[in-house]
């Protein structure tokens, strides 16, 4: 392909790294509104989002312009698709720590169980999957994109954890049941973090491997 | 564009339409084993989701090979575009509709606290914007797409009102807490696939118009 084409792929490679770190940030802030019961650090995440949604709006653009312009063909054509569907991923991970903040305003002043030890583990995790997979995508390395695959079940294993704590502790006091529905809540979503992390490392292994692995067994 | 063309899009709607049916059909059958307790029930649809994954492999092939044959530019590229998309967002529906059902597996022989009355509506709300915002693609109809988006709020709605009465019930009996949780699960799943097919309405949108209405005010 062009030099066109190389700038063009350089310069939505960067964008969508920047909106990745602008996500793993706002997935911390979210969770730190939570613990901290911080009624404006949660505004101040909800209002990040139009930002998150401009640049969603902004890097579709340009994906549409790569296509219309150099019509890619075999791997260059994947490599769009692939930004495409990162895109619309990262995203919704914003939209995610979102719906934590506004869960959190709504919930204001109810007291919240004891925070589950595993909270912080799963937190870290989840955002260095985001981190990894983005790296996965820019390097074309199905490797690390397994990665990231495997990790989903750790994380999967987390919010188990966290739950089965959970329950008896909200049935012996029914008192913290909005608290804990909240922090349930915001366990949930993280998952979901992680599921969107992975939903784009199937994406990084079909772009280089050219057969779509989604849904089929993990390696080793 | 070619007569080609024209087939290929024909076979790709209709393969849409298929995999929406057998999407909506999942969903009514996960909230009927969540609702009569029934295990079997809820294998059968786990087991079918391999079909659905099946499908969406096969449909995603179908919109590459169409980008990479036709070239196509302007609105038939943003069709294609918008096909791929809705092909992700009717797989995630399904998703949530196994997603449920492991749960109903999970929590088998736990009691369920009594079903809220907005549940049936919520349902039916749902599986029809699954239906319309189908058809608002198939028939390029905006119009339609905008009101999928309006009966979002609905939903949203009726999830609220669940939670409310939901609420003080499992503070009053505890012993209700892990069937309760199942509900809210379900309930809150149902509302997300309410959101894809609020995500696919907007595609629809854009599609029609060229413009990306996503995050943008409703009208009226």
């Amino acid at each position: 392909m062009s030099k066109h084409w190389e700038r063009d792929l350089e310069y939505l490679q960067r964008s969508l790294l920047q909106q990745a770190a602008t996500v793993e940030e706002t997935i911390h802030k979210a969770i730190r509104a939570l613990r901290q019961r911080d009624d404006d650090l949660a505004r101040t995440v909800i209002a990040g989002d139009e930002a998150v949604n401009a640049r969603e709006n902004e890097l579709e653009n340009e994906c549409l312009k790569m296509l219309a312009l150099h019509q890619p063909v075999a791997i260059e054509l994947r490599r769009v698709i692939a930004a495409l569907k990162i895109n619309n991923e990262l995203e919704r991970m914003a939209d995610l720590s979102v719906n934590v903040c506004l869960r959190v305003l709504e919930s204001s002043g109810q007291p919240l169980p004891p925070l589950p030890e595993q909270l912080q583990p799963m937190l870290d995790l989840t955002t260095a999957m985001v981190r990894q997979v983005l790296d996965a995508f820019i390097r074309l390395d199905p490797r690390l994109a397994w990665q990231v695959i495997r990790l989903d079940d750790e994380v999967d294993r987390s919010q188990h954890e966290i739950l089965g704590g959970l329950l008896p502790l909200l049935q012996r006091h029914p008192e913290l049941l909005p608290g804990g529905l909240l922090l349930l809540f915001a366990v949930r979503n993280l998952e979901r973090v992680a599921d969107h992390a992975t939903n784009i490392a199937e994406d990084v292994i079909y772009l280089v491997e050219g057969e779509i692995v989604r849904h089929r067994k993990k390696p080793g």
